[in-house]
């Protein structure tokens, strides 16, 4: 359940940046979230809510990752964190889940996507009021790097 | 459509503190949430995710307030914001957002809702990629003050 759950946030977070942003990031080992800080300095996060699951799903990148990720989605040159990079993370933010949603549907998991949020600050403790763990799985790429965490707990 | 929204959060955030924690806030007027920092010192956030609808809800404590409104709420005295503050924030959240969801549901307005998440820090920046405004109510109570902020927008 857990692999199954986490595999389509990988495969869409690889397809989303490979097409959208020209960027080819390497996935580590998917684990546990070991404590409730955002991970990086921008983070994405949209609600998932489904009539039999509900989760959450969160991007986390460090300032050179987002800056060239937003850079080349927008084909423009960032150096600073503006407003178009965090409404870009916002969209990139739902571009992934989208796509995973499809594949979570094909397993039975059906979610609607809530509005997405762009928080600013790393180490902003965010607590889940979930059933379920929350996987985390690192990304790398040449100029950066982010985190994917996702939680589907069932409702009760 | 914007009153329709907020009133039956509003409703709700009455009859949930005043049957769980015996506190009746008194809400201000209702306003365009005019920046994007949270407001107090713990908010909890919800997705809300339907066919045709999607946004988030908040609802943000200063620090004498959530601890009266959950001390009350467990029959417990708190003087710091524990992690059973937290989730009880948390639950708040929720209880809120599923009396709101009858509400909204009579006036055609179907959501689901994601897991609660709650944030700890006052001004954290978070944006929202919503076509909707932010709509921002204050209540307050003998003991501290709260602020619940709601958005609903169309799927496109």
């Amino acid at each position: 359940m857990q692999a199954e759950l986490i595999n389509p946030f990988i495969k869409s977070t690889i397809n989303v940046l490979s097409t959208m942003c020209a960027i080819n990031p390497t996935p580590g080992k998917p684990s546990l979230k070991g404590d409730k800080k955002t991970w990086g300095i921008v983070t994405g996060i949209i609600g998932l809510a489904g009539p039999s699951v509900m989760g959450n799903m969160m991007i986390s990148f460090d300032t050179d990752g987002v800056l060239k990720v937003v850079g080349n989605l927008l084909s423009e040159q960032y150096t600073e964190i503006t407003q178009d990079v965090i409404d870009a993370v916002g969209e990139i933010t739902n571009m992934i889940t989208g796509g995973a949603k499809k594949d979570l549907s094909e397993i039975g998991m059906m979610i609607e996507m809530a509005t997405p949020m762009v928080m600013i600050g790393s180490g902003v403790e965010i607590s889940q009021l979930a059933s379920a763990p929350i996987l985390t799985v690192p990304f790398s790429f040449q100029e950066g790097a982010f985190v994917v965490e996702a939680s589907l707990s069932q409702r009760k």
